[in-house]
């Protein structure tokens, strides 16, 4: 069953665009995951310190399995002190559409 | 440039199923238009009435032509009636990821 997340992450002033980075480079990670359907790093055009991620994976289990990978661990390290709390995920569940594995 | 979005949709108690199905019959207008990359609909699973759409364009220009096309309308008619005001939209920037147009 296809897994869906949405993540609504808040940088200390200042640090968005290094925020994205971080994103962006450990998202890298998941390009020869073929579980990985999309994993897209976007800048709020509302407030200036946000980032959201959006992601389709083919399930849950694969996705716990990506984020398992010792490689991710450094972004997480060098991401978390630059954000004002912890990443708000937001929990979804995929039922149609297109991009939808079939 | 990408153009995304994330919309927010609450239906009325009762109501999101139907409101999913409409959605997701409507996005079938989307599925040769090669500038829609993706447009996934979700149900929350921490709110009962509300559903998630997030959508990629390969540009904003494409998908405005694509919500004026008069095929959607009658969707957006029935749609409508059914939800707790309007939908909410959330203006993000798409700038890196997988998923994203080279």
């Amino acid at each position: 069953m296809p897994y869906a997340l949405i993540n609504k992450l808040t940088a200390k002033p200042g640090q968005r665009d290094r925020v994205a980075q971080i994103l962006i480079e450990s998202g890298n990670l998941f390009d020869d995951n073929a579980a990985c359907i999309f994993s897209v790093v976007s800048e709020s055009a509302q407030e200036a310190n946000v980032l959201w991620v959006t992601d389709l994976w083919t399930s849950r289990e694969e996705h716990e399995a990506a984020l398992k990978q010792p490689e991710l661990r450094p972004f997480v390290e060098q991401a978390l002190p630059l954000l004002e709390g912890m990443p708000e995920q937001i929990e979804i569940r995929p039922i149609g559409g297109k991009g939808l594995p079939q």
